[in-house]
């Protein structure tokens, strides 16, 4: 007899389909108390369950795409997005074997063949994020360029040190300059057993490192997990030339190019020669297992459907509206005496503080949730938006700032 | 102007879901080949898209619920994990910012306190598969108990020497005895810096390495990313005895817990200091970053939502179920002069091959696509079946299997 849970159950998908839709409100605290404190012994069935979680998963969820959203680097999703997730998980692909994915081995290699030449890149593979693809990147540097010391910039990524501290290799930090990118006079002279990681969009502010500096050590790896998608906007893509030189490229297309998490991009110059570094075999395995990950899945399908959905154009058009977007409120904070903009922004990061000694704790609380972030730079703490979502209202968003600054 | 991409379109969902029931078949070559070699300029809007990719994603896949599904560690997934997914794909909440998934931190919470408790461990955290599972144990291993090396026998899955790879941790494999399990006369006396890796569920054969061991190193890891599900079993809890004084226990719920990739589970014993140790911080983040990635996303919340709608009694019953099948199958073949059975299963993983001369691949060509794998034991290649899918039909498989034996 066969069993229902695995089967396609109409009614019930159609539920969880409606609830999607819906966004059910409730009391969240309420239903998180109500959730048994320990395995329950009877299961309560499909529909109760999703009638049960729908208020939390999706009415207790940040709105990423509402008007005011408009503090991290994390966007609203294309629903183009949310149906490949829903196939993926239906077939339940292990991108480890041919035989368990057949063809979604062939459509992550597709896609890696569209993106990677806009960075000079000749290959590379996904990863659940960037801080495995900046991990992966360094695991290559140590077995191909015999590098002992990683070095990158004070507001480099926390992976940066994370992956140095992991794989055994001595950690550097080297001081920004007044733009706020890695300050060139500060680097080492001799770097020939040096990963230097230079990061196109830093977390904090979005700047982007001298991307001229490539080349000087044994292996340069940009950590572009942010503003890596700009090198497809026509009128962007310049702030990332130089790029193309680098020995390794991490782009985060669960960042701004709006995928589901968990979608990293590991892109290497060499992929033939970086994948054989990092790679191991296993006797039941029919192809090497190349990565970090032993099973994975196809978090390419919904990034490869979005850029068909979407194409170059679209992703450009999306690209150039959050710049825009970034732009807009970045020139009314710098015509705003009340305010201290930190700088124009680079890669739609904007960073600000109130000129009459509020507090930037004081003043976030009176925006809504999700509208800003903070963040410690030069020593002082700012007000941080990112400019993720297509959607913002720079309108709204400007009208609760100038509310309470008074 | 909201950009409609972002919103959910009911028309385009309908189409989503209606492909997801009918698995399209095309011919996937010709479907393959269609698509651009390069990043197309222009959209093609996502109806056209789903269309095109529905017979790849969803009729190329490998059916993993198909009732001769029985070759891999990798389930069919039930349809209340594929609502999930999709509710996931859909809110894009990011466990590594509360601000974020205000929710789905505490949903994760929940299930890692559903679960640890069987494994007498008192909590951990999800991870894209055992591979970071693995890893995130030896790492805290490396950090808790100062360990440089890594000892496991030579069964145990490679992630295991991959770690010590990364980690610089010296590696020593150790033969296994004449069961299957690591040789306890093999071990040197001396474990006082090291990490032991047991295994409950070998990738090869399923076996359960003696878990009495347990102790006796510096830290002992237990790679239960195929087996651990089977501690919720009644009827074969007993398999496992002993795993509560591990210092840490992986789980892949992608694998016995019938999730969608990629959904791995690590636990420890003392997860206060095991999280303490794996912990990295940054500027913009409110709370510690625990474990290897950054951001991440709600891999609990199919598992939840599972576990939800079954019960503790639904895992067991699934669980045995696919233990009887196995038991069936394995007792058909013990029972067939034609050929050997390695061993009586433990944990659902069947080896077999033909004693009449006829090769291992040849025979395998005659099975239906997915039916089986094939693995080297004890210097010879065998046929292995893995029962990973409750909807396995022996009566379907033994008759392909009795007639490719003639």
């Amino acid at each position: 007899m066969r069993d229902s849970s695995f089967s396609a159950d109409q009614a019930g998908l159609a539920q969880g389909l409606a609830a999607l839709l819906d966004r059910p409100k409730g009391d969240v605290a309420a239903a998180l108390a109500a959730l048994p404190e320990s395995l329950p012994a009877a299961g309560q069935g499909e529909i109760q369950t999703l009638t049960q979680l729908a208020p939390l998963v999706l009415g207790g969820a940040r709105h990423l795409g509402a008007e005011t959203a408009f503090a991290h680097m994390d966007p609203p999703t294309p629903w183009i997005a949310w149906v490949a997730a829903l196939w993926n998980a239906s077939v339940n692909q292990n991108l480890l074997h041919p035989d368990v994915a057949p063809v979604a081995r062939d459509l992550e290699a597709q896609v890696v063949a569209w993106l990677a030449p806009w960075f000079g890149m000749d290959g590379g593979h996904l990863t659940p994020g960037s801080t495995i693809a900046n991990f992966t990147a360094l695991w290559a540097a140590r077995e191909l360029a015999a590098v002992d010391t990683v070095i990158a910039s004070d507001t480099v990524h926390l992976s940066a040190a994370k992956a140095a501290h992991l794989l055994g290799l001595k950690y550097i930090s080297v001081p920004t300059d007044r733009r706020g990118g890695v300050d060139a006079a500060e680097l080492p002279g001799d770097l020939s057993r040096t990963a230097l990681v230079l990061t196109a969009g830093t977390t904090s502010a979005g700047v982007i490192d001298d991307l001229g500096l490539i080349g000087r050590a044994a292996w340069t790896h940009v950590d572009a997990a942010w503003a890596g998608p700009l090198r497809l906007s026509p009128r962007y893509a310049g702030l990332l030339d130089g790029i193309e030189k680098a020995d390794s490229v991490a782009v985060s297309p669960h960042k701004w190019f709006f995928q589901p998490k968990e979608s990293g991009l590991i892109l290497f110059r060499d992929s033939a020669a970086a994948h054989q570094a990092v790679s191991f075999n296993g006797a039941y395995l029919a192809v090497p297992n190349v990565g970090v990950l032993g099973s994975h899945g196809a978090a390419a399908v919904p990034l490869l459907a979005t850029l068909l959905a979407w194409g170059h154009d679209g992703v450009a058009k999306r690209l150039d509206q959050t710049m825009a977007l970034a732009d807009d409120l970045a020139a009314r904070l710098a015509a705003d005496p009340r305010v201290e903009l930190w700088r124009q922004p680079e890669t739609a990061v904007i960073l600000w503080r109130p000129m009459n000694g509020q507090s930037v704790d004081a003043l976030r609380q009176q925006f809504p949730a999700g509208m800003s972030s903070a963040t410690t730079v030069d020593g002082h703490l700012w007000v941080r938006h990112v400019a993720a979502n297509p959607n913002a209202d720079i309108e709204v968003i400007w009208t609760a700032i100038d509310a309470a600054l008074g």
